[in-house]
């Protein structure tokens, strides 16, 4: 008998016939032997609803009523999807974040785990019950009600099973897996079967929308194995995985993109010791998260310095910028929102050195001009004009082998 | 400055524009000087929502689970009243009914309050907060989440009340305050400004929609001032307080009356001792409770016991009669489902004899016979047919000197 934690997200409790199939799914799991904590999100479309409920009654929303009213979600799919349970037999019992003891810090909307007590959770387990767990909310160390911001609820999931010791933590969405692109981008991308902890996060970091890189991370450091898979056809989907030394590693595993960041350039820099620590610790100081971040060769004792940062945060880091480009005798600022990122991220890469000459020359074959660079051990990254980055997936997708066969 | 208790229901809050508007009455009542603390029930028709949705996802609704679903109704609207106030430059918190100490009993979907630990209420009155608070929910002894059954929310309100010590419980609705006879029936029914525990609570007993038994009881025992008013007007509503020595009493204060009973007569029943009590043991331990009780004088040894339970509990009633007819020798169990109540209520009843007689005569002078007749020292009671309710109660409030005068 094994302990599954298996998380179902906003469209797989969307309605009550969804509802039903979870339920249906969850008591298939029980009778197959295993014990099961269930972890849910808000039903589809309610959290936008209430949010627009809140923009009617008053401009001023405070964050901790913000949390507090967000939350009202998950604790009507949870009751839901329990009465929906002992309809099946199965006994179940809903707890919110609170009772399930997921003790956050005050950072409402946005709060971190601090702490996991899920005694009552092992009790439920202890007495045969199945536990139904809110998503995305937990209980402040001052005994208020917070949220985990965006992709709570498979942190919650996560923390969980990592706190409960279960064998795999199953992630349920719309979509069957992890796939080697985007298909709506890629029309012959595939789903993969196994992929490491390293390699889901560099994914996570550069536009692949199944995962968010906080709940990897977390899975990781605590070993918690991860299934993503589909709560509409309920077939085995991608595994997520530490990397094992006999894994057949592909030297590319997946292509990905992202078109939500924007590129700042200072340009005109006199290249001297402390400009750039300057000016990064006035955005640092503004709560602005970088990206990517290139320097050119100096020229005349003139350097530029570029940068991304999320499109939602262009006009603060412009203004961060502005603030002191006096002070660095900088020439000007100036901000292009029309870029986007291209990745690939393989495991295989550390020990294929072409792997880089191959990206760049297909890129290059496809007239599409590189404006910036990063790399890690198992990702490079490439920015590009934004029109051209679902050209530079699909090109690259064939150039790295990982167009499905058709079938 | 005083601490005063203002509790909003469902159709106060009923949208974005009705909980502005409560919003702006706190923020008004706060420049007034008085501390306030808020309670409110779901947003109108929320709850029924909720109860749809379970019932399309489940025919079997755990009690427990059904409490989880409907407490995300008082969250929201909680939350959205904060979001409002802090719009209006007026600081506030909600609480969750556990958040704000209000301990129950087990027994889900009506539990009883067993204690008032409001801590955090104190500690956010004394910052200079002001606390909304969910009405209609608590935690129970073993941590589970309750609710208090219908009129819950009032009873939140007369609880917080008392163990804050506050000067005045305010409920606010759609209704100006209590009338000498529903408005719907009586069309010169006028608005009572004072009224007594005692009468309220016969008129709450007999009819009277406007407050529950229970949270006048409730009120009584702990000496809190209710003050039942519009949260649409504004106005000044109907006082309910201590009767004071100096009160010059009405003799008939108003005339409730109630359709939602039936009458169940055991016919032919041998009149020897213990048979009434045999009939009632059986009925008490099915759960059903009674309301109004009749036995017949005694011909030839046999007699007929009537009694009055709630329509909904006609079936049952009828069932738990028939068990024991043959043991008890009873000729037949008949039910009657068109039966009304008619009732005057006024504590000066008590120091003039002359009411009933006055009762009776009116009723009589209209042709509408009593069939069953109870009461209580300030209160008298008549079941009639139903069809003839309306007839009693407009003869009653005019013979009584009730009838407003036309403006």
């Amino acid at each position: 008998m094994g302990l599954v934690v298996q998380k179902f997200g906003g469209t797989s409790v969307g309605d009550a016939e969804r509802i039903r199939a979870v339920a249906d799914h969850v008591a298939r799991t029980r009778r197959g032997g295993d014990q099961v904590v269930v972890v849910v999100s808000a039903m589809g479309k309610s959290t936008d609803d209430l949010l627009r409920l809140a923009d009617d009654v008053s401009p001023v929303r405070p964050p901790r009523e913000l949390d507090m009213l967000l939350t009202a979600g998950e604790r009507i799919s949870m009751a839901l999807v329990c009465m929906a349970l002992a309809g099946r037999g199965v006994e179940a019992a809903s707890f919110t974040g609170s009772q399930a003891g997921i003790i956050t810090d005050a950072d409402h909307t946005r709060a971190k785990i601090l702490e996991m007590r899920p005694t009552r959770i092992q009790e439920a387990l202890d007495a045969g019950l199945t536990p139904v767990v809110a998503g995305f909310q937990g209980v402040s160390t001052t005994r208020d009600i917070t949220t985990l911001g965006r992709g709570g609820s498979d942190v919650t999931a996560v923390a969980l099973a990592a706190a409960l010791g279960a064998d795999v933590c199953e992630i349920y969405t719309d979509v069957t897996g992890v796939f080697s692109a985007d298909p709506r981008v890629v029309a012959r991308a595939k789903r993969l079967n196994k992929v490491s902890f390293d390699e889901m996060m560099e994914m996570a970091a550069t536009g692949g929308r199944v995962l968010m890189l906080r709940s990897v991370e977390f899975a990781r450091r605590h070993g918690v194995p991860l299934h993503v898979r589909s709560s509409f056809t309920w077939e085995p989907g991608t595994w997520i995985v530490e990397e094992e030394p006999t894994m057949e590693d592909a030297v590319v595993s997946a292509v990905t993109d992202d078109t939500s960041e924007a590129k700042i350039t200072v340009g005109g820099v006199p290249d001297h010791p402390g400009v750039a620590a300057r000016l990064f610790r006035e955005l640092a100081e503004r709560g602005i998260n970088l990206d990517m971040i290139v320097q050119n060769t100096s020229e005349n004792g003139l350097t530029d310095i570029s940068f991304t940062v999320a499109t939602t945060d262009v006009d603060d880091a412009r203004t961060a910028c502005e603030a002191v480009r006096e002070e660095l005798g900088a020439a000007k600022v100036t901000a292009d929102t029309g870029i986007g990122r291209v990745s690939i991220v393989g495991a295989g890469m550390k020990s294929n050195p072409g792997v880089t000459a191959l990206m760049f020359e297909t890129l290059s074959n496809k007239g599409i001009n590189i404006e910036m660079i990063s790399t890690s051990s198992i990702r490079i990254s490439c920015v590009v004009r934004a029109d051209r980055v679902e050209d530079a997936v699909i090109a690259l997708h064939t150039a790295f082998g990982l167009d499905a066969v058709a079938s």
